[in-house]
């Protein structure tokens, strides 16, 4: 892969001199386009050996162009409220609106590339990490991101002879540190590991390109042109038209039976035992938070179901067995105007926890699958591509710590109507029915369409739904007591 | 203050049960008139003595109310990010946006009043923290946040009782903490700082309740009523009408002169020193950043001055000095949802930098008293009291150990209209210049005004504004860069 790195590429002074004002217009130019449009995010990721010229190109990037509308992120080290959330939370609160660049001098690929150099993870592992990045990048493709990657490369001679220029200058001298001539020394194994990386994370949206970083000049000049030519096409060419779907949406069985169909909603539990129960379960939660070993895992709940399925009251059910300021509520409603800026997932990452809390999710990311495939507010492609998004997702939270429950009320269509019925009488509870509600009990078939769909597509096991007979709501409510202590109980 | 709150006072559980359901009602009631109207934020504090059943009326409330609307937040140990950041940057990242509710158990007054009853801060420096409290608040409650402040109070007789009774009972024994117990034993130095935090910081706006704890029953009850009360005065009043402004903006002196008028801008270096000059700050800033000392600190950088001052050029010259993995450019324009929902600063305090970082504001908080002034887009009361607001905000992040450095770059009329048809003609820079650039230099005089005002009331000693010459890019960008270099070096 770095072969035709190796060839001594070089531009001279003149030439140079001579292309740059014309570049430099050109990107100013295709950047203003892009702030005005707001149409999409750039994210340059720029990899490659120490040494490298990385901070040059950085620093020409911020030159010709205007750098208030750039964002340039190196990786320090990560503050604990990072160390507490999943590796790729850091990543994922530095993601550049649309309408905005965001430069990555070190990124998600630095820690498995250093990690197996330094023999400290498994290939196996290297490459468990290199299929996530690629779905992230995937991801971040789908959502209409401008990627670009690229690898400044020096040859092992190059490479010294940079180290030992950049030594002599006084004014240099500062960058190589001894860690410099560590990593010199292993250089044939930081390569080796580097190249399986961008050989597996080359894909057709987010290619890598490697460029011999011997002359500053012929350096920089590539990264601009492909900067500019990449950037220019998503300008001026059509919006990229989502994947086409292959495979059909799971149908209801053709015999009619499906999963919630399947449950039996006639479970009840009485007043006596209801209360009793609780107390029982609110009880043993309680205890369970406070185990030591709580300090080390967080919790996150998602509540989805049917209107009216209860909701509001499971999670009260939950809270009222916490000690509130370690617990957070987020109902989702439409996304803001700066998560609307962001990937589809942005808003959720946003909210996960720290560890030692609750993270209560009243409805959740599953709205892609759910009321946005149903009312069609996203492509097909885009919740087709939602549920391995999700599993994505729900696989870092869990590796992260986190003990994740996922709770599916389910009521039938004539206990709503009977809910709907008492809450428009109720005055305490008026506000709790819209004429959307009503709206989408006529979509009941095709919402169950897309629970089935849901729960086949998502139920994983590490990340498994609980089916909630909620149809009594005693049963139901004991019934995410339960579940939710045997979860931590199973983990603690 | 706490006599009244040791009377004994009590409902009995009839009253009570016959109280509570009508209650719970209109306070529902309330807060999804608040949540539909996001007309104003509540925040709550909870303050007093252990064991006086803070927990137990923040429970009560989010079980009255839906707690999703609801957010309550403990006071844990800070993170590291917190630590480098004002003391109050936690609590402004905490503020509940318009139509939700904050309940803040443990709050800005627990430091002040534990530290002063260890003795580990002074008498006086507990008052300026108080000073500093108060005057936090009023932003909030000019800004239109409703503040309601409760202070659980136990003699010490029944707080003895209380925390017996907790240890007493095995499902409660692990709230009694062997700190509790040491409180208990400073039970008096405890009272006695509190009534001065109590005292100094219960204004008409944000009143302090004090409510005797010793009946959970009349403690709930008593807050829940006075919730409900302010709740519904301000859902149904008239909005709170702007405090009057009794002084009168400075006018521009009666002769004539101001310190704009007063500034030489024929001053001017030539292009050979300008190279040198500008190679020799850049290298001496670059090396200043590296500093050991720097780590220690955080640079805030705010460029305010006329259109086509050269606010861009200048801020490009600074940071071609710097690392930028470790530098931020923040180009100010209209707020998002989320800002607007927010009190004025907050949108400035979420870009707060860490230590061993650059913040850059491309115009800034200034905009209150300058554009938001000349334009009419907030009433003369509210930037009247940005000028104190605004010197609070600077002296949090100069005592946090940020150096903030203000650079107001000044501009004739006359070479203000030559840059304009300059930037009309070049390809380059046409993105430079909108309608509004016209409109606004329509208006030179009142913004001359403004700017003015804004010098006499804003530079301190702490934060003093530096007046750029710009008339000269190249002195202009010279006098940034030497500015900066000196504030540095007098800090570290």
């Amino acid at each position: 892969m770095f072969e035709s790195a190796e060839l001594g590429h070089a531009i001279d002074k003149a030439a140079y001199e001579q292309e740059i004002p014309g570049l430099r217009e050109a990107l100013l130019d295709a950047q203003y386009d892009l702030v005005a449009s707001k149409a999409f995010p750039v994210i340059l990721v720029i990899g490659g050996v120490d040494g490298a010229g990385k901070s040059a190109t950085v620093a020409a990037l911020n030159e010709w162009m205007d750098p208030r509308h750039i964002r340039t992120h190196g990786l320090s080290d990560p503050s604990d409220e990072e160390l507490e959330r999943p590796h790729m939370w850091r990543f994922w609160r530095q993601l550049p609106p649309k309408g905005r660049m965001g430069i990555f001098d070190g990124s998600w690929y630095t820690w498995p590339i250093v990690e197996r150099a330094y023999g400290r993870i498994k290939e196996a592992r290297l490459d468990q990490s290199l299929e996530q990045v690629r779905r992230f990048e995937q991801m971040l493709i789908d959502e209409g991101a401008l990627v670009l990657k690229f690898w400044m490369h020096l040859s092992r001679d190059a490479q010294k002879k940079r180290l030992k220029k950049l030594e002599a200058d006084p004014l240099t001298r500062w960058r190589v540190t001894d860690r410099d001539w560590k990593h010199f020394a292993m250089y044939d194994t930081f390569r080796a590991v580097a190249e399986r990386a961008l050989r597996s994370t080359s894909t057709a949206g987010a290619p890598w390109t490697v460029i011999e970083a011997t002359d500053p000049r012929y350096q920089k000049l590539a990264v601009g042109r492909i900067l500019l030519e990449r950037l220019r096409a998503r300008l001026d060419g059509p919006a990229p038209a989502p994947a086409p779907v292959a495979a059909p949406p799971v149908a209801a069985g053709l015999d009619g039976r499906n999963v919630l169909r399947s449950l039996d909603l006639t479970q009840r539990l009485p007043k006596e035992s209801y209360e009793r129960e609780l107390e029982t379960w609110q009880g043993r939660l309680n205890l369970l938070t406070r185990h030591k070993a709580f300090r080390d895992h967080s919790v996150i709940l998602v509540f989805e179901g049917s209107d009216a399925a209860g909701k509001g009251g499971g999670i009260r059910r939950v809270t009222q067995a916490l000690d509130l300021r370690l617990c957070e509520i987020t109902p989702i409603a439409a996304p803001t105007e700066e998560e609307r800026a962001q990937p589809y997932l942005w808003r959720f990452w946003r909210h996960v926890p720290r560890k030692g809390r609750f993270q209560i999710f009243d409805r959740s990311w599953y709205g892609r699958v759910l009321v946005e495939r149903v009312e069609g507010f996203c492509a097909e492609a885009d919740w087709m591509r939602a549920y391995g998004e999700i599993n994505d997702f729900e696989d870092q939270l869990v590796r992260s710590g986190a003990i994740l429950a996922k709770f599916w009320l389910a009521i039938s269509p004539e206990e709503q109507l009977r809910r709907f019925q008492a809450r428009q009488e109720s005055r305490f509870k008026r506000f709790k029915i819209t004429d959307e509600d009503w709206r989408n009990r006529d979509k009941w078939p095709a919402y169950e369409a897309a629970v089935c769909d849901m729960l086949d597509r998502t139920s994983t096991e590490i990340a498994p739904w609980t089916l909630v007979e909620s149809e009594d709501k005693a049963f139901g409510r004991i019934k995410i007591l339960r579940t939710l202590c045997a979860r931590l109980e199973a983990v603690l």
